[in-house]
């Protein structure tokens, strides 16, 4: 096996999670699977990054309710979001009152919460970690883009910033879900520096990702579903043709969470959904039931991310990606 | 032992590391001891966060060049600084070209990926990782309190942000300064929200780390050093008032090292220095030699972060401040 593959030596089960969407998302296509939908995406509080903040918070509660657990019962909490200096994680963590380790991997932020929470269980660090994301489409577009009140005409490359946000707790032992191998992402720049076409600066990131793990693994055969986190339908495209053109024909089991949120025809999301909430609700309330389902199955998540400056962009910097992947497998034996 | 203090169980060595300075802090106190000091803090770039980019990049170069590696021999790239996104760190992750972590800890992001980067090598995920973290004082006051060139007055409690960056190899085996144990830090948040007083906001998670620290490991007795990373002169006295009434009398051994870089008679920093940069200087600089001069000795190094967004803060909302403390002890055999 390769060395950028990562394979877990101790079981590591996903024993719950939780998904909290904005109201936007919750008229989408999973509109039926949130735990929690917001009714205005202010949700009572006097700005959007209170409400991402509350949102986040939420979900991990709701997580650690499915779990029957409290806050105390974790030893670590890992998490990121979009704003300025990833506060509104920061806020959950003071809330949660436990170790807590900031990550910045912008919307592959849940996947390499993933990759590093396991390393911290496998390694034998702790016996329980919650990963967290968040994002606010209101809140991420004034921090990111422009203010959100001007109300810019979105290009057709555009993503539309998922107000949503995902909790898991991770925890040593045999369960349904389990996280197995991980393989964590370089950057990758290919000298994209347009803020609205995100997912044409990722893909080759998730490319790059994606067969890294192939090669280290043996090939597509063990693998049922490829699931990138935020591409859209711009850079799905691009990283299915770049797969193929490597020999990997992933026609079939190739899909982007940011094209499972909206519904096309009447939500006006151009290139689809994006942010760190975007993976963080679908693998919760898509793909890991998904897996129940079939009874089995193999799941590689690549969480994507397009690490951007606003400062650094207007300064004429291209937009450098990164793709982290985990694969979660489902065992059949319930824990939740 | 208690549960959060952890203990690494195979030998983790800081193999090399290289420091770099800017112009005022190359005529402070540390001056003879930078392996680089910018002549000009625009370092030849068009913009102080490129030269922020281009200051940890050669920092990275340099470590490796001790080493006698090159990036490729790296497993894992960890770091972060204070830029919106973390742009200095992932450009340098780009140009390294190697497996990378984005951290947020704000100024404690040394310690925090000391800590996740230690865990990787303990459990077995790697041989070998670079901890990068940077700040720069002109890219930093732009992005967290007012434009540069508008020269605002500073207040008596404001400390200066340190142009600086420090790159450390860390890998498994034996070798003179050992990584052998880590306290990830809480949030805690004492309802600071003047983002000229970080001292005072991030003094109390600092005593949180420290005494959980010295309560899971038998006291003072063992250790030599205490070193924060950026109260500065108001924090520090908090921080060791604190200490001393939790039965703690640091005097003696507890320093800051936002005291240890500038000339207090001349060089006008107010509070001291601050940021991702100071304490990746200053433990390179000072401390670490300073171990090896007593030919033994243990320290503890305890990165302190303010989570500070400035919007937040314009929101009304107070500042977390974190603390990660990592213990590295001097074993004499060096590798360097």
């Amino acid at each position: 096996m390769g060395k950028r593959t990562i394979v877990y030596e101790k079981p590591i089960a996903i024993r719950s999670w939780a998904t909290v969407a904005g109201r936007k998302e919750g008229r989408g296509k999973l509109a039926q699977y949130y735990d929690f939908i917001l009714e205005h995406n202010q949700f009572g509080e006097k700005s959007w990054e209170r409400a991402e903040q509350k949102m986040q918070q939420y979900a991990l509660e709701l997580a650690l309710e499915k779990a029957n657990l409290t806050a105390s019962q974790l030893d670590y909490f890992l998490g990121g979001d979009l704003l300025n200096q990833i506060i509104a994680t920061s806020y959950t963590a003071r809330a949660a009152n436990i170790p807590y380790f900031g990550l910045y991997g912008a919307c592959s932020s849940l996947a390499e919460g993933f990759i590093l929470g396991s390393c911290l269980l496998d390694g034998g660090f702790g016996q329980r970690t919650a990963v967290c994301t968040s994002s606010h489409h209101d809140a991420a577009e004034r921090q990111l883009r422009y203010p959100t009140e001007m109300g810019v005409q979105r290009t057709l490359t555009a993503q539309w910033t998922v107000t949503g946000s995902g909790a898991y707790i991770l925890e040593q032992g045999q369960g349904a879900w389990q996280v197995t191998k991980a393989v964590p992402g370089k950057i990758v720049d290919r000298g994209i520096s347009n803020s609205s076409d995100m997912g044409s600066a990722m893909a080759a990131a998730a490319v790059d990702t994606i067969a890294s793990f192939l090669q280290d693994t043996g090939g597509l055969n063990d693998l049922d579903y490829i699931v990138t986190g935020d591409l859209g339908k711009i850079g799905y495209e691009i990283c299915k043709k770049q797969l193929q053109e490597r020999g990997y024909d992933v026609a079939g089991r190739y899909f982007d969470c940011g094209m499972q949120i909206y519904h096309e025809e009447d939500q006006d999301v151009h290139a689809g959904g994006s942010g760190c909430g975007c993976s963080a609700v679908v693998l919760g309330t898509k793909y890991l039931p998904l897996l129940k389902k079939q009874g089995r199955g193999k799941l590689l998540l690549v969480g994507t991310g397009a690490l951007l400056s606003p400062l650094t962009v207007q300064q004429g910097e291209t937009i450098p990606g990164i793709a982290h992947g985990i694969l979660v497998e489902y065992k059949g034996e319930g824990v939740l």
